[in-house]
């Protein structure tokens, strides 16, 4: 409150204003904002944060605001002005750099922008041939004010211009020194903020590093990267793999459990009730003697083998991720070392995981809500801070709907405080209100439905669900073609050329993708009638033969290195579908705010017909006339075409190019005069 | 913090979980909630208030939820049970009756439905043949619980129930009494709440008589009702005006300012700079040495004569809005007794009104903050005050979009608490998001832009936006076919069969309308060029014929009687835009959620050509199948129509019928066998 009002109130008490919702300036539709600042936007390093919002006031005096962003628990606000963008809806932008990755927070302020007021209204009165005498003493009175608010050269300058207008108080001397731009600008730096008004929320805001939105991941079975069927690979076979990995573009390698397997009630070969003697068990049933979550499969190598493997990867540019799969084989030694971690039956016995009527007597789950939830919760802290100290940057986390939204909130939260650069992919393939709630609560990817949406329509409506509206600013999906668990009807039935078509959708439609090992050989053989593999990974031992003939490593790597090399590939909310008339032919693109690159994707979905295709590329958008040629590169063929306006041919054989990524490239007008003429 | 939560923090007290933004059950996206509940949401009398949210927690477990209401201020909670209504969204939904106005708070709470997630489980383990001795075992501890919790004849029950079970453990025994739904909707009946999660907000709700939403308005200037040219009519004059505004239909009797007028620089015929000594002066220059806001002319009469009209006009069904103008004459008793109240120039006078170029030399403004802002906003507060103590229940407030928002929240909060059925009507032709914010802060009503909006497709985007968004649950716009200020184009160029247009689509559109005096009598002389009448009430006399030829009477008081018939035209928030093959004419229904009463209009927005119109009756949404034959009435001529299908013909004359109003009602399908057959 004011000094004024802080006086009058003690005349009329019987008023409280700080009771009411509204403010002298309203400030409102604040935009990015989740759940009214309850959880955090996210953006990556080197971003720029544009916050918007309707800003207004009583009346028609105008108005002035800023942007001001800190780091979280800091105390000074960095301030940026805000301009008007649309003044009948009252709407006002803003925009800060986001130059370092870590935990921010930001809101608005306002005021009342008296001298542009009174600019305005003399500049009316004086076009009109009205007097302005009284308002040139009111005039000088505000830069009399803002000349005691000032410091260094504008204080200086404004005691000039009082000087100037004490000096002769003719309205032909004082009028054009009073509006004048210079004055304008010096007194748009000393605003009377006495009763400026802050937004009532400060939002919070993740920085993530660029890795979190843009990455192509590559999963596989470390025991199965060896060359020897029957035993398990080593972590040096998997250094060998390596630089294949690396050449087929991908920088995120990511590896499926590697602790210690339970003996009680393994599964064996295609998920059968019991295994063999030889038989290596799921990698998923975490725990046995050798250890629980921070051991390493003894077969697998030692904590020294696993950190040469994670700086094998580093030097070659790639991050390694880890699956955390929050539960335990009834070999786990929290089980016999915790057993208040767990809950117990009348018989004494822990319940086993359960899907009724399925049943993974392979697994017990650990008690989120039991009377040691603290300890459980902090050991559970441990077994990520463990890894991230021996070289992991990158958490997948199976299943974290299973597990209570609080603890992942609190993890994320306490990790993230000690690992700012630390990320989580939360493989929550479940109802959307929770896959999007653990993405707000922190996660920095998310599994997607993408693995199933196969059709033009479907595709369309999902993508611009996930890139139009509000869950772009927290959540960020990674594509992922295939999983262990995850051999789709399209790729079964489809063939190579599927493969073919969902690696192009993957990789550029979302700036996050990842393929599970096999997919690059177009390995396609299910358990019939499932969307599960025949001879899964999870159960055995496998060798690969990584050129078997038919792959589409050559595509992938392609891809890969069209998606380093295009800048408009690097985000995700940048991605618009354009008109293309054919129902089983994708056409979209994506561009950098400046469009100094711009791609668009032609993608059948249909593995089997080709397709003549028409596509309407958005020449308005591109900053393109409608008669000025265009440079168009398929980026996957080397074809290059010189096209003008916005409708064009094009044709899809499933079995040569079920897809066509060009790089549109302006063609500047030149001028034909020969420069002597 | 539960108690077994609170005994594990002390073991580990590093965990704050209060600091976390989620909880074990989400609660989101609950609606309606205005600005995260700073804002009470909008019902009337007799409403329901039906609340929807997603609801969801960690694994496959069953959940419950309830809606709790309760009037603000009071501590115990009305809980109203809510049930899922869509599972891969995680919606529930849940409603509650609005008996009585006032002001209301609501919340929502969700806990873990123990019983029915044993149910599940079991039941699928017994369908599979699975042995269940263990969980007849949990079972039976659950029970035991409830039974500890259950009073009365549950409990009674349930210790039968025990009993049984103890009596005899076998499955063949025990399964179907568990699974039996007696035993299901006891145990609903008596949860563990101790883990209950509640919604983090408590959301106010307004209660408003059913008037606040359904009214028909007529304006009209006091001083013109009479008979005799160039004098004052009394409010004597308007008692004796009041059967005929009845007989049309009206409800709501608006009075423009009806206070003593100004003398300093009082404006004459047709908004002159200089009035003559007989000319009456704008009623908006309020105040003169005769009084101020809590006076009445002396040529109108008395504060008995005021009552007397209020008396007369409640009488005849009818409420009386009175104009709120904060604003004064130079002459207003204010000025001289607080001066303190206006803003001084440096010339010692007080800024008249302006926007720059023009002047309004007859109004000077208050200063909303000024260093004696709390004794005027009292003052203010007191202005309403004394209205509503004489009778005035309704108040139509000039511009308040150019005094401060908080002003305006925080009086009509304090006048609402003493009189919960006082209405406030917003005139604000302004920017929307102002529009909208002064509805959130407690307007009642709002002025619209409907006003100007005559051609199809911007009335369907329009009336889309205000009854599809979230402002339909705080802003009840008043349909105003025009204003003092406002004779529009349409009526000034499409003459009678525009009026007739205008009053159809403002009376059906929208559960409130008004019309001001004159509309019904076709009356559109303009200023040339300008929106406004020629020789305007506002700076004169004038002597109405309310009978002369080419009125519109009988089409008005029809009009405003098929509103009072139908249910289905008593709300705002039902309108739905139907298929039309015809640009010119518009398709609307209105339904009563109980599809007791259905009304669709057909109206023409072309007031020169007559149109040939197919339009598609909503059969599924009517509740009519294909092959039902549905009765038409055409409410406006009186003419039946007994229709099949969809799609059906019309022609609608300008001259003669530009809209049709049908009220359907399907024929009941009979079964033509005899009785004896």
């Amino acid at each position: 409150m004011s000094k004024r009002s802080a006086a009058a109130a003690e005349a009329a008490p019987a008023i409280d204003l700080s009771t009411l919702s509204s403010k002298p300036i309203v400030i409102e539709q604040v935009r990015p904002e989740i759940d009214h600042g309850r959880f955090a936007v996210k953006r990556c390093e080197g971003d720029t944060l544009r916050v918007g919002a309707a800003i207004f006031a009583e009346g028609h005096g105008a108005l002035s605001a800023a942007l001001l962003l800190r780091r979280a628990g800091e105390g000074a606000w960095q301030e940026y002005p805000m301009r008007s963008v649309n003044h009948g809806l009252a709407l006002w932008e803003g925009s800060a750099p986001l130059t370092d990755i870590g935990r921010y927070e930001y809101t608005l302020e306002a005021w009342r922008d008296l001298w542009t007021s009174w600019v305005d209204e003399v500049r009316k009165k004086v076009d009109a041939g009205q007097d302005v005498a009284l308002e040139r003493l009111e005039g000088r009175a505000l830069i009399a004010a803002a000349q005691q608010r000032a410091s260094g050269d504008d204080a200086t300058y404004l005691k000039t211009v009082l000087k100037g207008l004490d000096a002769d108080d003719s309205a032909a001397a004082q009028v054009p020194l009073m509006l004048s731009a210079d004055l304008a600008a010096v007194m748009a730096r000393w605003p009377d903020r006495s009763e400026a008004v802050r937004y009532d929320l400060t939002l919070p805001l993740v920085v993530d590093p660029v890795r979190a939105r843009f990455a192509a991941w590559y999963e596989m079975f470390p025991r199965s990267q060896g060359t020897e069927p029957g035993r398990w690979a080593t972590f040096d076979d998997c250094i060998r793999r390596l630089p294949d990995i690396r050449a087929l573009g991908f920088d995120v390698l990511y590896l499926v459990p590697i602790h210690p397997i339970g003996t009680s009630h393994r599964k064996g070969k295609n998920n059968s009730l019991v295994a063999g003697p030889d038989e290596p068990g799921s990698p998923y049933a975490i725990g046995s003697a050798e250890g629980g979550h921070t051991a390493i499969h003894p077969a697998l190598g030692t904590i020294e083998d696993f950190e040469r493997l994670v700086r094998s990867a580093n030097h070659l540019g790639m991050e390694v991720a880890l699956d955390i799969a929050i539960q335990c084989s009834p070999d786990h030694p929290w089980v016999t070392e915790h057993p208040e971690w767990f809950k117990f039956r009348p018989d004494g016995t822990i319940k086993y995981a359960e899907n009724p009527p399925k049943k993974y007597q392979d697994i017990v789950n650990v008690e989120f809500f039991g009377p040691h939830q603290y300890e459980l919760w902090e050991e559970l802290r441990q077994v990520f801070d463990f890894w991230i100290r021996h070289g992991v940057t990158i958490f997948r986390v199976d299943n974290p709907h299973t597990k209570p939204v609080p603890f992942w909130e609190w993890v994320i939260r306490a990790l993230k405080e000690a690992y700012p650069h630390v990320q989580f992919l939360s493989e929550a393939f479940t109802r959307p209100p929770m896959m999007k709630m653990l993405a707000k609560v922190g996660f920095t990817q998310s599994y997607s439905y993408f693995t199933w949406r196969n059709r033009k329509q479907e595709l369309v409506e999902y993508l611009t669900e996930l890139t139009q509206t509000e869950c772009v600013e927290y959540m960020q999906p990674n594509f992922f073609t295939n999983t262990p668990d995850i051999l789709p009807e399209f790729l079964q039935r489809g063939g190579r050329p599927a493969f073919m078509i969902r690696a192009v959708l993957a990789a550029t439609l979302s700036s996050a993708y990842g393929i599970y090992n096999g997919f690059e050989l177009c390995e396609n053989d299910p358990v019939p009638g499932k969307e599960e593999y025949n001879n899964s990974e999870k159960y055995e031992f496998k060798v690969w033969d990584w050129d078997r003939p038919g792959h589409i490593k050559p595509l992938i790597a392609r891809l890969n290195h069209i998606r380093q090399d295009n800048p408009a590939l690097w985000t995700f909310a940048n991605l618009r579908f354009h008109p293309c008339e054919n129902d089983d032919v994708l056409f979209y693109g994506k561009m950098t705010d400046a469009r100094d690159n711009m791609v668009f994707v032609l993608c059948s979905t249909n593995p089997f017909d080709a397709q003549h295709v028409w596509m309407e590329f958005p020449l308005a958008d591109m900053d393109v006339p409608a008669d000025q040629a265009f440079e168009v590169e398929d980026l996957l063929t080397g074809d290059r075409h010189l096209w003008t306006g916005a409708w064009h041919h094009y044709y899809l054989d499933p079995a040569v190019n079920p897809a066509a990524v060009f790089r549109v490239t302006p063609w500047r007008p030149v001028d034909y005069r020969a420069p002597s003429l």
